[in-house]
């Protein structure tokens, strides 16, 4: 499953090698995302990684301990992503974040509807029985929030957006409908929840 | 975990004894939406039902038909408390909805904000995995979107709420936003999720 496939495709030079301890965390994260965290095996890990088991308790204290670490290498993709799409100055504020969900959902679109976002499958699955990975989960929801927040401000600003709720609740609130119509995307195997959501949002909640 | 303190409580009366197959999925229903599905073992529901393990073979072909009738069996009890609220005709229909979300978030806050929707977990968890509990996942969010749709409907029609946008599309876009509200009150164990959720959907997304 980690497997990338080389057929056809030449190296042109050395292939930049990874630590252990990243390559634990890259393959941690594609077999927590795919498989879940119950599902997922220490020892299924090290395996993909082709280091001995011991290697992974030189790195990490404990499973609890790396699937934190996960969750923050992540959060850190996808936060790349989301302020790119934010700070494009090209758009107006709402654009922005209708272009960011178009391009979230052309993604799921390409992957077949699996996977969903790895933060709410964590919520989901983790979160009552790991104070730790709930604090990762908080300050990450937190910051994504934050960057939402932000841009639904601006575009109260300019008018495009209505002030009867705060940008904060509101931004929060968008984060929440995401997460659930991922859940639904997942169960129907269709965009049709993602396609309702940009309906609902862009044509209803943020509106004047 | 799944016992019941007795102390204190005589009986009054032989217990009615539930069948094997009922207790079964009573008992799966309690550590499913508890502990996840991947770490709920059959052993560990055997168990607290007091049956052996062959018990469990007799009535499910397998743990994944099991899974899909613990889901029949949760809706079922959350679909007959819909219905309750939704068909309160003292109250006009928004506020029937709005009771609805009221008595969920009280019985959310009673239990500490653990567990979430075992429709949301199994989403999260399972979906990806197994097409019979994605069937049954489907049918049952479609049975609950629709009651959430003939009631904004209702609120359409007596101009409570606004037209912009179909009722069907309202009440599956609820849903989700809903189910992620819940996911992000387990990581924050507090129901300013669900509050942001209310204030937004009857201060805003529901409204005129």
């Amino acid at each position: 499953m980690l497997e990338v496939s080389v057929f056809n495709t030449p190296r042109r030079g050395p292939k930049p090698k990874l630590g252990t301890r990243d390559a634990l965390v890259q393959a941690g994260l594609a077999l927590l995302h795919a498989e879940g965290y119950a599902a997922t095996g220490i020892q299924g890990i090290v395996e993909s990684v082709g280091v001995p088991k011991g290697s992974f308790y030189n790195h990490f204290t404990s499973k609890e301990a790396f699937g934190a670490e996960v969750i923050d290498a992540y959060f850190d993709r996808a936060h790349g992503r989301l302020r790119a799409f934010l700070s494009d100055t090209d758009r107006v504020p709402l654009d922005r974040l209708r272009a960011y969900f178009d391009d979230l959902i052309e993604g799921l679109r390409a992957g077949g509807f699996v996977k969903g976002c790895l933060m709410g499958n964590f919520s989901a699955e983790v979160a009552d029985h790991s104070p730790l990975i709930r604090d990762h989960l908080t300050a990450h929801f937190e910051t994504w929030g934050g960057l939402f927040e932000v841009c639904i401000a601006a575009a109260q600003d300019d008018g495009t957006v209505g002030q009867q709720v705060t940008a904060a609740v509101l931004a929060r609130f968008l984060l929440s409908a995401w997460e659930g119509a991922l859940l639904r995307m997942r169960a129907e195997k269709s965009d049709a929840p993602l396609i309702e959501f940009t309906q609902v949002v862009f044509g209803r909640l943020l509106g004047p």
